[in-house]
């Protein structure tokens, strides 16, 4: 406090990138994560917290250079070496299970829901730090696995809110891609490229997917993406492949075995879609051969939950919210710190997008605020704090005006404000003659807006209750 | 992955002072501050979830040194300045309640749950990284606002879980002590080591503190700790003070008002205490003149929460668990941003302490696990599947082992570390005739342990059922 005379006053800002998350927003947050917990829980998995700081070294990927690591995560230099800030839920699970193997059932399941921070050029609606909300298996190699993973991801975003429906877990399987690969004899140093570019299908549409299979793109300004280098006929291949989804999943099967050269990926995809059937999970998810997740990591089955209704922004027209969730398998991570291949597989929902999802979706209005007791007089706090429990005690949210009293008006602006949905007033003359004044504020502005005259003094907006009829009047303006 | 060929395997462990949640606790722990916000939300608090990541300038208190800040914080150099972790959640809150109060309601009612950093060394129970979880009022200079915090923090206790008449909320105020040590005429010089003599009442009883008031204490280690200088009478006068606590908050408050030299705290405490009372809270919130915080912002009020059950400890001796709750009124902290003073009381909940507490006043025992399937055969997996996928479907939680089924012996094995409270079993044979086992784990174990082999007989732990009865037969031993 001292130093702080010295220099000029701070600003009362967050460092670029971050932000603050304020009243209700909050509360649907932790609402959505618990009812997607309850549903990874009923299948058997089990909650896990782990650090929010790793050791750059555990962290992996990312090593110190000459000076200081900062290739994506917030990193800095301790007595004992270099920590940093976790980048996903991952990586350190990855860390976890290493270091308690010998206590940890096997397979794992776990789930985690937490912080992560990114150290990148923040854009709009680009934080530096975000919350994600995985599951994973590890040490399963069986289709099943990765079954449940997309049925698993289907049950969690229904529980979220979304109706069945609106949603499809679309599934493929990353060696589906390349046998196709292989039957279009595309050479190794171009495969990186096609990946990329099936990725992009989305969002270019076939005919952009095919300029950059071939001899690359310019987009709209001006910039141009180099291509893969196929030839037609080949790119022609890795188009139908990408187009041979459909409503049966038997019929897509069967047209990409006539695409691969060999049958590996499609009998996994299929033994993996046997399982969803068997869960119940047919129709929900689907097999889509466009899918093929930009992640290095994944080594088998790969998919992406995508909702399928149109919203309309802020300008009036409709778009579609796109992909919520993605997952799929990945070998390897363990493996940096044992040695030992520990096959593991897993979804990661995006909380951010899908809690912007339903309420795009129009998900219910703002719930109303606690109800406001007012303070006619600063001696007098304490009855107003009593009224306020009496409400409490019968389970309503209550509170007490702590301003200062003096100006009643800004006791009547404070619970409008607070959104709350009645203002208890107990003046000197209310008290002598046992009674309170309930005023319906809700009720108050739907007849300020729109009511006649007749109606409002029909259906006064305040009313005189005796003092011990209180929380009856007040349930019934709450509960309306 | 490159690059971990080239140096040796990372090490799988956390960085020094940071740990892991695994399972249930994480569960428990969730479940207790979702009990506590709901006792927050009732008393009309809106959640706040800041920023981790604060400006070094904004978090205050911690300014860049020479080279780096590290006094107690974790902080690092970025392009656009210094950035650290958050240290606690009330400098957080100034900030927020600075740069947003043209949109917050004034006064600010807000709570927070979340994790907080401190760059200190590591010790036995104490971490680098752990949740606080607080309720602050931000703009009430009111006496009622301080009743609310001791009574709030009261309901929050009982919500978690702490009986009534388990914990006490002991409440002071720090002008007390000051009309005290004016009444003694203590110098000015003295009295940080008054205060913090004081403060240690608990921990070295009257006759350690007495001697810190005077000439300096030696511990058992021979240690010695200098005396705040006092002469015998004021020493007397200080410790009168602390004494002056009981049952009776009108006698408690005489007493003290014939110990200090002005009337501003005791009246103060009145006042705060008249609040209390009317909130309900008289008997579990009590005057306690010993209590004093030794934080230095507080500048008024001040509260403690004490358990006053005994436990066992580890090696069978009696133990009190203290405090698990502190708080008080801070005036300052937002005014180094905006130059206005801004009153602000708030409460803190040390959610690991008052979680261990619970556990060692023997909560309920860990939960039963999920209802494990088995699998016979690699490529009937997917009938294990949809056994599963029946169960969950009526709400019990299950999962199917999804390990390598060649050893039976690993997956019962795999079911009782999951503390699964039955293991499905469907063979080809069971299959063929339509029916399932149902092994019931827990009796298995309890007959093990206690049973007559007549028991043993009468109450079989493996029990075949219709396919189509096995929802009944698992639901009759899970809620059993």
């Amino acid at each position: 406090m001292a130093k702080a005379k010295k220099t000029p006053r701070p600003k009362a800002q967050t460092p670029k990138g971050f932000r603050d998350h304020l009243g209700e927003e909050v509360v649907r947050r932790q609402a959505m994560l618990g009812r997607i917990a309850e549903i990874y829980r009923l299948h058997g998995f089990e909650p896990l917290e782990t650090s929010a700081v790793e050791t750059v070294e555990a962290l992996g990927k990312f090593l110190p250079d000459l000076d200081r690591p900062n290739e994506g995560v917030f990193a800095w230099e301790e007595d004992e070496g270099w920590l940093a800030l976790r980048y996903d839920l991952t990586a350190p699970l990855a860390r976890v299970a290493a270091q308690h193997r010998a206590d940890l059932p096997s397979p794992y399941r776990r789930y985690a829901m937490g912080l992560v921070w990114r150290n990148e050029k923040p854009g709009p609606g680009r934080y530096r730090q975000f919350y994600q909300c995985d599951a994973d298996t590890v040490g399963s190699a069986l289709p099943a696995a990765d079954a449940e993973a997309a049925v698993m991801c289907a049950d969690a975003l229904e529980a979220a809110g979304i109706a069945r429906g609106d949603y499809v877990v679309r599934l493929n399987d990353r060696r589906v891609l390349n046998g196709v690969m292989d039957a279009a004899q595309v050479p190794e140093g171009a495969r990186g490229a096609v990946l990329r570019a099936v990725d992009k299908l989305d969002r270019l549409g076939p005919e952009g997917v095919r300029a950059l299979l071939g001899e690359g793109r310019v987009d709209e300004s001006g910039d141009r993406t180099e291509g893969a280098g196929l030839a037609p006929d080949q790119a022609a291949h890795v188009l139908a492949f990408t187009g041979a989804g459909g409503d049966d999943a038997g019929a897509t099967l069967a047209a990409l075995r006539g695409l691969v050269a060999g049958p590996e990926g499609v009998d996994a995809l299929e033994r993996v879609f046997a399982a969803v059937d068997a869960m119940g999970g047919a129709g929900r998810v689907r097999i889509d051969p466009s899918v093929v997740r930009g992640l290095g990591y994944y080594t088998g089955p790969v998919m992406e939950a995508e909702l399928t209704f149109e919203v309309v922004d802020e300008k009036g027209r409709p778009r579609q919210f796109g992909s919520v969730a993605g997952g799929g398998r990945y070998d390897d991570l363990v493996k940096r710190f044992t040695g030992q291949e520990v096959p593991a597989v897993g979804v990661s929902i995006g909380v951010d997008r899908l809690l912007a999802a339903l309420e795009a979706r129009g998900a219910a209005p703002a719930p109303a605020g606690p109800v406001v007791v007012t303070v006619m007089d600063r001696d007098r706090v304490a009855d107003s704090m009593a009224l306020a429990a009496d409400l409490r005690a019968a389970g309503i949210r209550a509170e007490v005006y702590l301003g200062n009293p003096r100006n009643f008006g800004n006791q009547l602006k404070y619970a409008d404000q607070r959104n709350a949905p009645a203002a208890i007033i107990e003046g000197s003359d209310e008290r002598a003659r046992g009674v309170v004044q309930v005023k319906d504020l809700a009720l108050g502005k739907a007849i300020s807006e729109t009511a006649t005259l007749e109606e409002w003094k029909e259906r006064p907006a305040q009313r005189e209750v005796p003092r011990e009829g209180l929380v009856a009047a007040v349930r019934e303006i709450v509960e309306r």
